[in-house]
């Protein structure tokens, strides 16, 4: 992912030491710069979530202050350095590690001025995803994409099916306002499809149920339909997953061709018999 | 859906032209038209849900009564012209989106006798389908008929299978009733289903759950069926919709492989080029 | 399912006529009968449901006892009829409607010593799984048949997965009970069990919730864990019932081999080319 | 599994005697002997729970204390036993069952010292997975190692998917934390994670659920987004149970056909005849 832009700057000696350590892991240095990284980042985190705990905060809160402004000057460093050192500085800024290198940054910038960003700080979590870089786990990353990958290819179809549920869950709320309505948890047609997303995904957390026997006969339908209707996204990413599944497989060595099936025993595209 | 009865009216030119406004998108009116009645469509669910918020409701009350009256004037006005400038009358009434149209309108009338089916105005969220339409998303309504057609297909063994879940909930309910009748929750058969189903389907809400330890263990017992239950109607959606993606298609007349994909252009089994 | 014991008797002609009526639905006394049967079906167990509401009970009290004592005598009858009519009684008593024909009686008689199995007298539900057979519901009966086969086939995969799970669950319960234990919902080991399995099934009532921080902590791996155990049985049901789909396709017509893929251009077993 | 390590020893005619017994269930003795093991396990685990429970540990306690000692004392003879008999005692002590033999033993003898440690021996039950060794039942172990290599296999996604899981349930978690913060079951933010995880992987108690509108909106998107992500293992270990079940399987010599299923005597894709 971070390929693209490893263009190894030319002109000086510390930039291309400092893009070793910074954009490898194949030094120890390098390594080790990695390894900082993400102990930073989860003790950055680990701050965040113990910040809110007011019995932590009262008695740490020096030490929680001290070591996030400590942290955040380091990213900060990070993030210049990263650019100074990168030859294509546009490619790195808007790639998906550099918008989220960024982001890890803006809050605590932002949090002088409002101080309810600071929460934002959390999605550093994010820089954590290079953890399989670092410890060059190829084979996590090949299998991460094939999720991806499956993931991006029923997109459409499961915005389809999103779009399908939320018109559903807002026609069975207004039934269920009609029928339960005034109830507690049923004051209100948005209360009411609040209801009707909370059981057809089956969470259920129960805040909110029917009272009145015809709302429970009403609910027994809709908990049976959305038992059914569950099978839908399931199976839309389970037949995508075992159609990408495929395609890694083999490559038609005359036209290229990728799309390969496990029975094939010629090129689809070009008619050649494969090996 | 809708190309069946696009047949353009040739007597008169106003026709024509509103015809094309009114069901095509090709046209800068016809984009115009189509995006403004998507418009009125949330503004009218909009105020339908708003209006079941007391504070709201009390502050707006005029407002909402009047944006509804316009809105329904206007839908009512959009019906006619549907009907007087299509040339087959008959099939665009009696079409999918044809019905909906109409059952958009009917609540609006019908409340002024019943003010309680003023709510069934929510079903006019069903017109949005039409956004596919509306926005050229033809890989959209492709993939969105994937999934009805996989649903249809599967619609019979899913029959089945809720026949059998209904059943098997009945009975479950009955015995519960028999193990902690009269306890809260249990005090009847059909209250008894309801927990039954409410726990089958994974929902569990909490608001009935087993007190005796006798229940729990039975109640123990029925959730880890209903476990494996949960992966029949998965099973019977998934093998479907992969059967989809196959059946579609083409047949190798050399060979008779009809497993041939979209882009093929030679027979993958014995590698002869397709027609 | 009934054609084996479809032997008809060849004596008297009122055994023959009876066997044409209560059997079969190809007149119109016969299907006439069997309609009639799955109303008195629906009917009494609508009846043993509302004898468990007291307010109906109070109110209608000995219509329903008059009714049950009607439909059961008729069933008697009728179970009666069916072993004097049939050629080859045994196999009727011990096929699976034999069996459920006699269970949908007992309990009444049984109800007069022991007034607690009454309730039993729900199981006459199972007899409606006859409906198939009654409204001619071939393909219904042969996709029902399909998901028997596939849950037969996964049956033992699934014990297993059960078994494992029982004492996943177990074993859960325990060291939660040594972390919660005392606390509300987890004061023995078997209660905690219960929550552990309401849990890992995503039942998740409520009615017991981990309390302390280092519960919910351990809850919350156990629901991460709970969430990818549940791909397993959806997995095995998965996986055979598209196994079993294509088994239905086609057949050798050379040795009457059934288990031909789709993709198969000669038979497995004969290696005949097939058509 | 334990095949590997039944070298008989040569030496001792005792010894041999013993082997049999203890490692293999072929012989009347050697059945009875699992049998005995398999009861003394349910009943030890059962007493564990009993004494659980105060009514029962009061009413029992020194009948519990004593056939405890006497069931541990069997069970450490029987360790000591299979060391003593096995020629390999290494593979033996680090095999599956020689690891689980030891853990089942450990806190009893713990218990001495840290008496919490005794709810620990439930770990015994584990050692229950060799009940089907001892009926014989291989097609059940063969059924078993397919779903643990399926599970093996796709370990890595499912890694992959859960670390992503716990990402998105911190983030949204922190979110949720600013829009609900300070409310009841939202006061921290690992609090307000432990939610986001009740709600996305459905499981949904109820103990904590948002109460303000906006708490409730995004906790609608939140379960319409785990309703999409719920799919994700499902299709992983579905894809990979499939796979598996082809994988195994041999290859046709002249076409070069790879998809032969287990009872195939002849090629699908050329007729040939298979070795």
């Amino acid at each position: 992912m971070e390929k693209e832009h490893n263009l190894v700057p030319e002109d000086k000696l510390w930039k291309r030491h400092l893009y070793r350590i910074i954009y490898r892991s194949d030094t120890r240095l390098g390594k080790l710069f990695d390894v900082a990284l993400l102990a930073l980042i989860l003790i950055s985190t680990s701050i965040i979530m113990m910040e809110s705990i007011p019995k932590l905060d009262k008695r740490f809160h020096y030490t929680f202050i001290i070591t996030e402004w400590i942290i955040s000057l380091f990213f900060t460093a990070e993030y210049w350095s990263r650019i100074a050192v990168v030859k294509n500085k546009k490619q790195y800024i808007f790639s998906f590690f550099g918008i989220i290198d960024f982001l890890a940054l803006v809050p605590f910038y932002l949090s002088f001025f409002f101080p309810v960003t600071k929460y934002f700080l959390i999605f550093r979590m994010l820089r954590m995803l290079r953890v399989f870089r670092v410890f060059n786990l190829m084979d996590f990353m090949n299998d991460g994409s094939v999720i991806i990958r499956a993931l991006k290819n029923s997109s459409r179809k499961i915005y389809i099916f999103l779009l399908f549920l939320i018109i559903f869950s807002v026609i069975v709320g207004s039934l269920m306002f009609m029928v339960e309505g005034g109830r507690p948890g049923f004051e209100t047609i948005p209360q009411s499809i609040y209801w009707a997303v909370v059981t057809v995904t089956t969470v259920g957390y129960g805040d909110v149920s029917p009272i009145t026997p015809m709302g429970k006969f009403f609910a027994v339908i809709l908990m049976l339909a959305g038992y059914s209707i569950i099978a839908v996204p399931t199976g839309i990413v389970t037949a995508e997953m075992r159609n990408k599944r495929q395609n890694l497989e083999k490559i038609c060595d005359r036209c290229g061709n990728e799309d390969i099936d496990d029975d094939a025993r010629y090129c689809k595209q070009c008619g050649k018999k494969l090996a």
